[in-house]
């Protein structure tokens, strides 16, 4: 219908002449343009140009989803004079509607306003099929809305005796027809309540379509919304973020403990009660098969939508889970070579994951694929969300766990491995150390001088040394230390200079703060002395030494990964539940990861459960995610004969030999020892051969 | 490899030269022929030329399947002089099969048989993939073996930590690279089986693929047959016959009486239930799910195979249990247009019809299409077993229940409609008649002269004028009269002048016999006096009546397709459980049916339930029998004014101006009256029309 080169060179046309047989359109912000016959529906001029204009009613004035926004005035970049009177008045349809469910201002439906003149007329972004989702952090990749379920609202021809057709086979004809969707598959759910649906909508319905070709539901008249669950089932919690499919918005997050914690506190302890008792996979799946149709529940009932207005959910989590969540034993994650049933994407019906009635009958589960037997579905909605594989810069994201998952690498290539950091670093095996929880001191500075601390605690939003402070703790308790919380006294502690390099607690240190104590032959600093009911909270050497093995793995493994890219990383992203608490610095004067730039150094929160998101919201990105993980290397430490050599270096804080010189520019770290008191043979050997390798 | 045409030409090699480089090898049946180097095993240089030879195990000597023979001597025809020398010696593989299972003389393996010189080999029809299974009757079709799901035996690669591949896709990776066979879809049953099921065997798994490329499940090591269900879901009955998926062998049959008789005797009954049971219709969905559960476990455990070994089943019924079997409410069906949920044939998972744990948790049921609101799925597998579309010849395929399904048409064109017999010609609605069960009247003989009957009783094998037939009808009673009974006493009275054409009892007759006897204003035949426990068995004035009105619907619908196709029936198929016990020449006696040769006229027994079969062992059925279901013209009766025409004319026997020629010649049937007694002016209307129409 257009011819944009011609178009473009044309003079404008008087578009007052409303006689004229056709009129000269412009649509913003595409800029497609046309010239259409007078009378013609905006909505359908948009749709003949393939101006990104949304509809589920199909023109009938009932969605309100194409609206539009005609401008009036001299457009001398579009060469068109749009004018009031260049589009219909406001008719019946627009005024019920308007009336009904409001219309802002300038707004027109594009199904009833209709072209009498040149028009310039402007797309909002919420009517867009393919809108966006602008995330709040500024470097995060905005979701393009791509669902694979849509609405299609149809009006079906009733049934004849003469041509005995079959209900289904009339609304697939209603569909072709009017939205020219070929459906080669109907579920059995939708045959089931079709024929009442038809009847009770008096032969017009809205329809859900899968991928564009499948029919999954039915409900009678128009249907507006239909929502889906991004679910991140982690070891200790899991958590469901209910969204709208269509706007992308999160409309309601619950989350729960897992419900394995009664079956072993971490991974491991759960796979070792499936070895000891057979069948034990069978109660493990049950159980979070539970929570997750309770949590569904929860989520729906909170802002009143039905199970069946749930089409579609999308699951991550670590391998274990995954496995778990799918009815497949875990036994075999359990030992070396730790092989997953499957490291490809898997879809399945919701209701053979326990949710039958929790959501719609035809609803599917996505799972997202796992990248190795320890680097779960988890770290492949990490790798959704941060998009290291769309980057010129490397990044390394590690999410910390009881296995850390790693994964380092741009757009050039991807490697990903796991470590074997142990629970210390979530507050596990420390001697105070406890879940992130009311009355968990979380954040922890040190006094050089004095050497005497101040913290805040969960639950009371004060520094220790503040106002209030008292009466705010009196309520949570001062409990333990969390993983955030034991980072950082020992960053802070290695700052004052209480513990060394090597992680060593000074007894000499005893002389100028009595919260330093002799506890056997070594020592420990009391952070928190018994009060009340709450208890004496005190780091120990022991502690110490817990926190040094975990983070030398952790640090090991992003190394390995670094060494076989052949280059540092420029961004570091620390993700998942202790990630997103842990303050990037702390973590940089540990040791944690490689030296990088600390403004360069982010928590993202729950990046696990952002990539489920973009993965229930764009189908796209199923895709994508699928062919970055088939083809992230994948590097399994165990085997590794530098990981060890790493591992001995990286005890040390922050390192025994790396010079971490990014982070010394940002932060004053106490002068380093020239003398190697911790058996740092091992430690200097890596150190020297990992100089060698890169000089 | 093999030059046919150069072949043919060459001169005969000689084989005796074993140390010739390449002999040439002939298969037949095929004729296939080919030059291999000498040392190829038999089945490679089968599969090269794509002889249909079997295999399961891949050529590893477990199988058997590939068992062929190799025959001596000179074969003019081929140019090939086969010696016993030019097959190598039975090896360690054959001698350890054959120990264990068994080979028949002159047999051999043909993956451990080497080509050592040059050799005729023929393929025996077991060893075919695609071997037909011949049917009883002469001219039923063969059905050809190629089943939805088959077996490969394959080995796989063990995990490697270097590679972290899932389990799943090493198994992928064997069957492409060992059966070419590419996997695109894997079923979670699979997967939740599938680690155990590889290490159990030792790596070795035989994996069950549908349709080419989705894997359904995996047995550890070899696992030689699986089994596929087809069941035949009748208003009364259900029967489920067990088939080896390989062989085609039915090694199973049971049946039950359908559970949801309890809801309703007759089909429209039941929908009444259910209109006035919201719910009702799940409680018999629960009834008849429950019912086939039992019915396959009973199969399965009489013959001693595992649930898991069934991977496939087909479905049959009307369309009313056709819906209820889906979980569709079938109310729709009880009214005008009697519109179906659909009219395609439909894919499910077993689990979905509530064979969770009867059956494989992979296998899937498969339900033909319903031809329209009253003509069911159980037609189109008559369809299927009669294949009139085959046929030059026209075919009339009538299946008599409640609503007789009615299919007329040859190659050209097939039409069917359905027809409102009611129950009468089952038995039910007379005043003695019952269900075909023991003690009930299913054959009658009445002298024409003393009028003085003779019959035979359900469950006693003997008429009752034979010795022992006392003591043999002590053991059953003689209870009723079931349909088939009611059509030979019928033809048998009118043969005999009790009843005249009309269908009117003659009173003069009771001077004859005194087993006429008045009945208020009409008269009866006393076919039974009483006798102990059994009750008198008389047929009424009454009891001709509803016959008629039965065989009169019957027989018009028949009429309007041969109206609408312009040609008669060359061959008439009586199916259906009444059907096959119905004697063909008291049905055209009666006039049930148009008029046809006699010996054109079978009863072919439970042709649903073969239909059922062959989709069920052959896929390319599936598309055959979709594409001719689609292609059927469907006649509404009720909308068709000359069904009445023709009713009306049909109340007489064998009809009212229908001349019954072939009948005639066969049978010597009473002479017709000249005057119309029985209100005749609407038949002598449709008589005259239907002549002019032909004229």
């Amino acid at each position: 219908m257009a011819d944009q080169q011609a178009l473009d060179e044309a003079p404008p046309v008087d578009g007052g002449e409303a006689a004229a047989k056709t009129a000269h359109v412009v649509f913003t912000p595409s800029g497609k343009r046309g010239d259409f016959a007078v009378g013609t529906p905006i909505l359908q001029a948009a749709r003949s140009l393939g101006v990104d204009l949304d509809s589920v009613c199909g023109g009938r004035g009932i969605c309100g989803r194409c609206q539009v926004v005609p401008g009036f005035g001299e457009y001398a970049k579009f060469k068109v004079k749009s004018q009031p009177d260049h589009v219909s008045a406001v008719n019946k349809v627009e005024e019920r509607y308007r009336d009904k469910r409001g219309l802002k201002e300038g707004r027109r439906l594009g199904c009833s306003a209709q072209i009498l003149g040149d028009l310039v007329v402007d797309v909002p972004p919420d009517s867009q099929v393919h809108r966006q989702v602008v995330r709040k952090r500024a470097e995060a990749r905005a979701i393009e809305i791509d669902p694979v379920v849509k609405l299609h609202y149809v009006e079906v021809e009733e049934p004849d005796m003469h041509n005995p057709s079959g209900d289904l086979e009339r609304l697939e004809e209603a569909l072709e027809a009017q939205w020219g969707i070929t459906v080669d598959r109907a579920d059995l759910p939708v045959l089931q309540s079709l024929q009442k649906a038809l009847r009770d909508g008096d032969w017009k319905v809205t329809a859900a379509v899968r991928n564009g070709h499948k029919l999954v539901y039915a409900w009678p008249g128009f249907h507006e919304r239909i929502y889906g669950c991004a679910v991140d089932v982690g070891s200790t919690t899991m958590s469901v973020h209910l969204t709208d499919l269509q706007t992308g918005e999160v409309i309601s997050s619950v989350g729960a403990m897992n419900p394995q914690i009664r079956f072993g506190e971490d991974l491991m302890s759960r796979v070792s009660y499936v070895m000891m008792n057979p069948g034990g996979d069978k109660e493990m799946t049950a159980a979070v098969h539970e929570t997750l149709g309770f949590l569904i529940m929860q989520a729906t009932t909170e802002v009143g939508i039905e199970p069946t207005d749930v089409l579609e959910l999308v699951l991550v989590g670590n391998p274990i889970m995954h496995h778990l969540m799918l009815g497949i034993d875990p036994t075999e994650l359990g030992w070396a070579p730790f092989a997953l049933a499957t490291n490809e994407a898997l879809r399945v019906w919701a209701s053979q994951i326990g949710l039958e009635g929790k959501v719609n009958p035809g609803a599917r589960a996505y799972f997202l694929p796992c990248v190795a037997g320890h680097v779960g579905a988890d770290a492949a909605a990490v790798v959704l969300s941060e998009a290291p594989q769309l980057a010129d810069k490397v990044t390394l994201i590690v999410d910390v766990g009881t296995n850390a998952e790693i994964v380092l690498g741009n757009k050039e290539r991807l490697l990903a491995c796991s470590s074997p950091t142990g629970p210390a670093l979530e507050g596990a095996q420390i001697s105070s150390g406890q879940r992130a929880a009311n009355g968990a001191i979380e954040r922890v500075r040190i006094d050089p001088e004095t050497l005497e601390p101040r913290f805040k605690v969960i639950g009371a939003d004060l520094w220790s040394d503040e106002d209030g402070f008292a009466e705010a703790a009196r309520r949570t308790g001062v409990t333990g230390i969390c993983g955030s919380g034991i980072i950082e006294v020992l960053a802070e502690m290695y700052l004052a200079g209480v513990i060394d390099e090597d992680g060593v607690i000074d007894g000499a240190m005893a002389a100028k703060s009595p919260r330093i104590v002799a506890d056997g032959r070594t020592f420990s600093y009391v952070l928190s002395a018994a009060d009340g009911d709450n208890p004496e909270i005190r780091v120990t050497q022991a502690d110490v030494r817990a926190i040094q093995l975990a983070k030398a793995a952790l640090y090991a493994g992003a190394q390995l990964l670094v060494d076989k890219f052949g280059r540092a990383p420029e961004r570091v992203v620390l993700a998942g539940a202790f990630g997103s608490h842990i303050d990037p610095k702390y973590a940089m004067i540990l040791g944690l990861v490689p030296d990088c730039d600390l403004e360069r150094v982010q928590s993202v929160g729950n990046a696990a459960g952002t990539g489920a998101r973009i993965a229930l919201l764009n189908r796209g990105a199923r895709d994508e995610i699928r062919r970055t993980v088939r083809a992230i290397e994948k590097i399994e430490t165990a085997v590794e004969p530098r990981f060890q050599e790493h591992f001995v270096g990286a005890m040390a804080f922050p390192h025994k030999t790396a010079p971490f010189p990014k982070l010394r520019e940002a932060v004053a770290l106490p002068a380093r020892k020239t003398a190697d008191r911790a058996g740092g043979g091992d430690g200097e050997e890596g150190g020297r051969r990992r100089r060698r390798r890169r000089g």
